[in-house]
This record gives structure tokens, C-alpha cells and sequence, in this order.
């Protein structure tokens, strides 16, 4: 309820994954009653048997601190979702809200699994040469620990594993160079736990790596992962805007960017973040998938699909066997 | 002459900036005699006058460990050139050489300016809408202190005032989110620091301002800075590389790909880093320029004017000046 286009990119794309899951999920809408009523009643062709309405009175906005707006707004959107995640009316949460909120909430109401320190979410970098890099944490907690940053390889490398097949997934450490001396307090010592583990740790990476794909898993700070997340995705803003700068000079630049534009849209595509929906909140004892607060319809669809494979592959259970060991 | 291309690139490049210069500044090409004299065999139409050798017989590689190698080759062109330096024989310093030793031999050979706690890297990165983002440091030191950072935005302030001519430049700090709570230990204490100054300080900025140009000046600790860096650099390969592969499907996907090439190199210009050459490392006794391994004859050609206006505008003088209030 609390994103910028909610409730109707949510149940617009809520909509287009139950018509594309065909019977395999039903989505559960979390919000005001309603004001989703209101919204469904503009869609048809879908299987009405498969979405419900979860009522929720309270709306958690982008603005509102979010560990004080869970505790205020207990009838809110997202901690009823939560909720009926951790009741198993639901198998796993999706949003586009406060990403605080969310984050906060989900470790509040869910709990971490038993062994992790600290949940983090990880993102997807796309390749020069395609595919994906990627990077953990993007920003669940600012201020890492060596040790909190080898439990970040362990969930990772599962994740590479479980989601996109990656056998033994290489996993490199985000530092100022490539040489093992090279880094911060921080690098240093997370390097030396890395080192004893049985990961696939290839040593350190450095930030023209993550485009280039030196490493499936590539490791950070959340502070830092936050910042390049904001930076890369600020990139193709900024390409757009200086293509549009250069069309506005006469007819024969217009022709020339338009061509570029869509050469750009076609070779670029999954530079669009929007393309392919949220990132994933793990170590948290449940599925949860977080989206920008400007989720498309197309994102929050591919952000439910993706929660339905990281619940079918029992994402949570398998992070959770592995720290038990 | 330990950089990728030297000494070609370097003599091509100094020579470039002599007829440039007309007669408003030397340069003394630092390094083997024999080699330089043999480089300079290859040029005419420059001012001979101009141009001196200092010869240096060793070499420091970008493989050397910058501290050992500093303190076991006294010879090298970098130890010389600093020498030099130091006893007023050249009144500044470009190299595109190893950056440690660069960085480290500046620091011992020069010192640094009274008052100052660490030497740092400025970077410029293009915005969206034209002109440069300043961004401080970007890897002199990779863990900062607080009141490190707020003399980086005290020296970067200066730098942007008598290179940029901005007045009064806005100050951000890279942080994870705008609102003053958010951030790490260290962005919170420093914002605590820097608004007891008289900067102007205008808070948190985002990894997305920084093309967005929110701020004139993004100060950040030298580990977040140089990986922001190197990401920022590894963009337009990776975009030429996705162009590239675009072009290889067919006749007319090849005429779009070499149009949207042609735009691109127009609109995009400022987006490649060797077009405006290296990085000042500011604090130390002296005007020091690092530029990338790799540089052009054209980036040399640049830092050597940019060292030019650094030392008419008196940057080291103003630095001092500033730290004794």
C-alpha cells in the first residue's frame, strides 16, 4: 500500500503472475479492502479463485521511520503480510513499501534463522558479456562484521546454487585491489575467514569487476553494496538524459538518437533494474522479496514468480541446514 | 616510466602540453636518459627549449609493492621526480605510474601540509546534465576517520573554488539515504563534525546523486571511493562491449550499432576518464597529479596544464593557509 504506484502496479502485476502461475500459487493482496476491491474491478481474464484480500487498515508511507511506524501501525500492510507469513497463511512476502519497514519488520516478525547474525539482501549486476554478478549485501545492515560478511558468502553461494544453478559459485570480495594486502580492516579480516571456509573464495575483486564478471558472488559491506546498487542504477538515467540532450540539436540528431535509443533498449535491457523485480531479504526464517518503491507492474510479477521458486526450492531450509552445521 | 605506454605516451603527451603552453612552462621528463632522448627523436615542431631530461635509472613497476620499492629504488624516475620537487627544481608532479608509490613517495618525500591528517584523491565524475560531480577521496586511504573527512571537505572546497570556480560549493556526504539518521558510524560522526564548520554542508547524498549532481562536492572514505571509481570507470567498456555484440546480428543491426557508437562518442564524452586525465593528491607540500596506467598522450597533456593552473592558483598555499585558522 505504501509504494509510489500501489495499489495499482501491485495488482496489475499481482494479476499478471497468478494468470502466468496458472493455478500453481494464489496471490493474497495485503491492504485496504477497499481500495483493492476498487482496483480489482478494472482487470478481468484472470482466475478469480486464485487471489484474496488480506484487509489491512494502516498504510506504512516511504517517509515513516520504520521501526517506530511497526510499532504504531500494527494494522498496517506490511506486518499483516508478515504476519500471514509467519502464521503459514502465506509462503512468502512480497513488497514495494518502506524498504526499512520491510527489512526491519520481516526480522521482527519472522526472526532470523537460527545461526545468522544478520539477514542481507542481494542483488543481481548485469554483465557486460551477460548474465548476472551477484552482490551481497546491498544494504540490510550498514556497519558489517568479518564474520557477519563469511555468513553472507555461505547464503549467497546457495542462493547462486539453488537459483541460478551455479555449481560452486565463485564468490570474490569487493576491495580496493586485487592483491591480498589490499583493502580496509574490514576486507582484510573478512579475507582470512573466507579463506577457511569451503566456499569458492577466488580472493579480492575490484569495482570494474562487477560489470565485468570476474566472480558469480561478489561480497560487500551493506554501506557499500548500497551505494553502487544507487549508483549503478543512476547510469541509464543519466545515458537517456544525455541522449536526449544530443536529439534536441537539429533533425538529423533526432533520427540518430532515436536509432540509439533503441539499439540501447535492446542491448541493455536487463541494465533497466525494473526489468527483473526485487532483491531477496535472506537469512530471515521466510520468503521475502523486496522492489523499488516505483515497481512496474512487470517487476512485481517477476518478483512473485521469483518468490514462488525460492519457496519451492526451499531457500530458507537449506540456508538453515547449512548454518546448523 | 613505469605506466603502460611510457615513455611514449608521457613524451608525446608533455610535448603536446609544451606547444600548448607557449612558453608558459617547462617540462623535465623524468626517467632512463637514454630512452627519453631516443623517444624525443621521434617529435619535431615542439619548443626544444622547453622540454629537459632528468635522468633516473631505475624503474618502479605497477607490480612493485609501493613502499618497498620506494625505499629500495632511489634511483626510480618516481623518487627523482619527487626529489625534484621537493628541492624546487619542478613545481609539480605528473605521473601516471604505479598510484602507490605515487601516493606513499609524495607523502614521505614531500610531507604533508601542516594541519592536515591524510593526503587525499579527488575525482571528477560527469553528470547527467553536463559539468562534474567532485568527488573526495577516492583511495589515498582506504579507512577513514571522521575528522579526516571533514578536512577533505575543507581541502575539496578550496579545489573546487580556485580549479572549478564554484563559490561557496555545496558539500554532500555519501550516505545510504538522505534523512541525517541514516548511515554508518562514520558518515554519522563525520555529518556531526562537518556541520560545526563553515561549509556548506547540505547533508546526505545517495549513490545516485552523484551523476544527478545534487551536490558539487561528495565526500566519502577512500574505500567506498575508489570502488565507486573503478565501477564508474568499467561502464562505457561494458556499454561498448553490449554494442559491440549488437552490431554482430546482421547487416542493419550493424549501421545502427556504428550510429549509436557516433552518439554515444558525442554525447558521452566527458564520460571517459581519459579524457580529462588524472587525479591531484591534495594535502601534501607540493601538486601532485596521478593519472591512470593506461593515459593517452592526451591525458598527460591534461594533467600537465591542470598541474600548471594548480600551481598559479596557489592550491598548496590556500590549503596551508586554511589549516592554520
Amino acid at each position: 500500500m505504501g509504494a509510489d504506484y500501489s495499489p495499482h502496479n501491485e495488482v496489475s502485476g499481482a494479476l499478471e503472475a497468478v494468470k502466468a502461475a496458472a493455478g500453481r500459487f494464489r496471490v493474497l493482496l495485503v491492504g485496504k479492502k477497499e481500495l483493492l476491491e476498487k482496483e480489482l474491478q478494472g482487470y478481468s481474464g484472470y482466475q478469480k479463485e486464485n487471489v484474496e484480500i488480506l484487509d489491512a487498515s494502516e498504510v506504512i508511507t516511504m517517509d515513516d521511520e520504520p521501526v517506530s511506524a511497526l510499532r504504531q501501525k500494527k494494522d498496517s500492510s506490511i506486518v499483516i503480510a508478515l504476519k500471514a507469513l509467519k502464521d503459514k497463511r502465506a509462503d512468502a512476502f512480497v513488497s514495494a513499501g518502506n524498504t526499512g519497514a520491510v527489512m526491519s519488520g520481516a526480522t521482527l516478525e519472522l526472526g532470523r534463522i537460527s545461526g545468522v547474525s544478520r539477514p542481507m539482501i542481494g542483488s543481481q549486476f548485469p554483465r557486460d558479456i551477460g548474465g548476472f554478478t551477484l552482490v551481497f549485501d546491498v544494504g540490510a545492515t550498514v556497519d558489517a562484521k568479518p564474520h557477519w560478511m563469511k555468513e553472507y558468502g555461505i547464503m549467497g553461494s546457495i542462493y547462486a546454487e539453488k537459483i541460478f544453478g551455479i555449481q560452486n559459485p565463485s564468490v570474490g570480495l569487493l576491495s580496493v585491489g586485487e592483491e591480498r594486502a589490499k583493502g580496509n580492516e574490514l576486507t582484510l579480516e573478512t579475507a582470512n575467514l573466507l579463506e577457511q571456509t569451503n566456499l569458492n573464495f577466488i580472493g579480492n575483486v575490484e569495482g570494474r569487476d562487477i560489470l565485468a564478471g570476474k566472480a558469480d558472488i561478489v561480497l560487500c559491506d551493506g554501506f557499500t553494496g548500497n551505494i553502487i546498487l544507487k549508483f549503478a542504477e543512476s547510469v541509464l538515467p543519466a545515458l537517456k538524459s544525455r541522449v536526449k540532450k544530443y536529439s534536441e540539436v537539429g533533425i538529423f540528431n533526432k533520427f540518430k538518437a532515436a536509432i540509439t535509443a533503441s539499439v540501447l533498449r535492446s542491448s541493455l535491457k536487463d541494465f533497466d533494474y525494473q526489468e527483473y523485480g526485487g532483491v531477496p531479504l535472506l537469512g530471515v526464517k521466510g520468503v521475502v522479496i523486496i522492489g523499488h518503491g516505483s515497481s512496474t507492474p512487470r517487476a512485481i510479477r517477476t518478483m512473485l514468480l521469483r518468490a514462488e521458486e525460492m519457496v519451492n526450492k526451499d531457500m530458507c531450509g537449506t540456508i538453515a541446514k547449512a548454518f546448523q552445521q
